[in-house]
């Protein structure tokens, strides 16, 4: 469904990761297992321990995009989620270094089975450029062991604003030195392929249908007109002749 | 000459690139002979063109670390000097899509021979950032044309400082979540490693001892007791194992 005509070329591909790029559902799950099994806890489901903790994860942000507390990175809004979590839990005696081992779990995320393949395909043709709410270190991290072949860490930290803020797009095609015309967010949320749109962006969704886990319940499927859907990133190379 | 011992193991290597990874004299000098020809500008050797330019980098900077001009991406910096230079040797008739083009031949800058293969080698054990003065667009789209496999790109925009400013090291370390000890700062330039030395960094000399061509009176060897000295990227990833 390309938008073929008067549009500038598409130059770079932004992309959504938790969720789009990498599983943070599994990933943080067997993280949460790991940590409970040597300390006995096993009051908790590690798969609902890593939803409770994603659910503060928009609250979170929201503080920031509020004004409320000045920009505050990922890793630390992280860190107060998991503290709180633990407290909710009465999860007790845990070392500075062990909570900032698992705090770090979303710097190990695993991705999707087709996200290497198909992003380095991807590469060939485009600038790959991360367009997350991840701060700059997590992103390396999780480049360097996951294999991610990014040509640019952007996202929330360098640009300034949390996603869906306008800024946040806006900044991020200004860092690339191109229109937002040539830029494409991909993404596996509806709700962020519209901000980029609205500031002009091209769309890609990849539906990830089991992000949230067997019962998910939206962003099953493209709910609007984008300029690109697909299935996994193997078929967006397909797509984008790559 | 590793300074082993009590220091964190090093775990990202930022990059001096103008000079350090590219030939900004040579790949400027070509680019400005090509740019010259269809004009029948023949009064100015193109070597000294591209000399002239960059002569007025730190200048621009300057303004920039002395707080008279805000801010100002090193793209732009560029074009107000490229403009001046073409007014001074009285070029006339260039269209805006020409002296872009000709701007961005800083984008396009060719890398020293052992560059490509020793950042690759290097890459295999260490987070590889650049740390330049030049802004993110230039850097992703010399990567793109000269193969340059960085992890993440940092330098002047993301931390909002001109190097060799304190602020520009400190914040480069921070946005990798690292203590400046676990940062080897990689440059061919002796004040730009002490700089870094300065924060905390650890150093690596590599030399570029044609950077200014045969006549080349700086920077012909290190000038401090750096960690390492190399006289490639090739030589500086045997001595890092890689």
């Amino acid at each position: 469904m390309a938008q073929a005509g008067k549009k500038p070329d598409i130059k770079a591909l932004t992309f959504d990761v938790f969720g789009t790029v990498v599983d943070w559902r599994s990933s943080i799950a067997r993280e949460a297992e790991a940590f409970f099994a040597p300390r006995g806890v096993d009051g908790i489901d590690p798969v609902d321990f890593a939803m409770q903790w994603r659910a503060l994860y928009q609250p979170a942000m929201q503080q920031v995009r509020s004004g409320k507390i000045p920009f505050t990175k990922l890793d630390i809004l992280h860190r107060m989620n998991l503290d709180s979590l633990l407290e909710r839990h009465r999860i007790t005696g845990v070392t500075e270094a062990e909570a900032d081992h698992l705090n770090r779990a979303w710097h190990r995320l695993t991705p999707w089975p087709d996200s290497v393949e198909g992003l380095t395909r991807l590469k060939t043709k485009f600038i790959l450029a991360t367009q997350s709410n991840g701060n700059i270190a997590l992103m390396v991290n999780m480049a360097k062991h996951a294999g991610l072949p990014w040509d640019v860490i952007l996202g929330a930290e360098v640009v300034g604003h949390y996603k869906p803020c306008p800024d946040a797009y806006i900044n991020c095609a200004d860092a690339l030195g191109l229109p937002p015309e040539s830029c494409m967010m991909t993404a596996a949320h509806n709700d962020d392929l519209v901000a980029a749109s609205q500031q002009g962006f091209r769309t890609a969704f990849v539906a990830r249908p089991t992000e949230y886990g067997p019962g998910q319940d939206k962003n099953l499927k493209a709910e609007h007109d984008f300029d690109y859907v697909a299935g996994s990133f193997i078929d967006l190379a397909d797509q984008l002749g790559c």
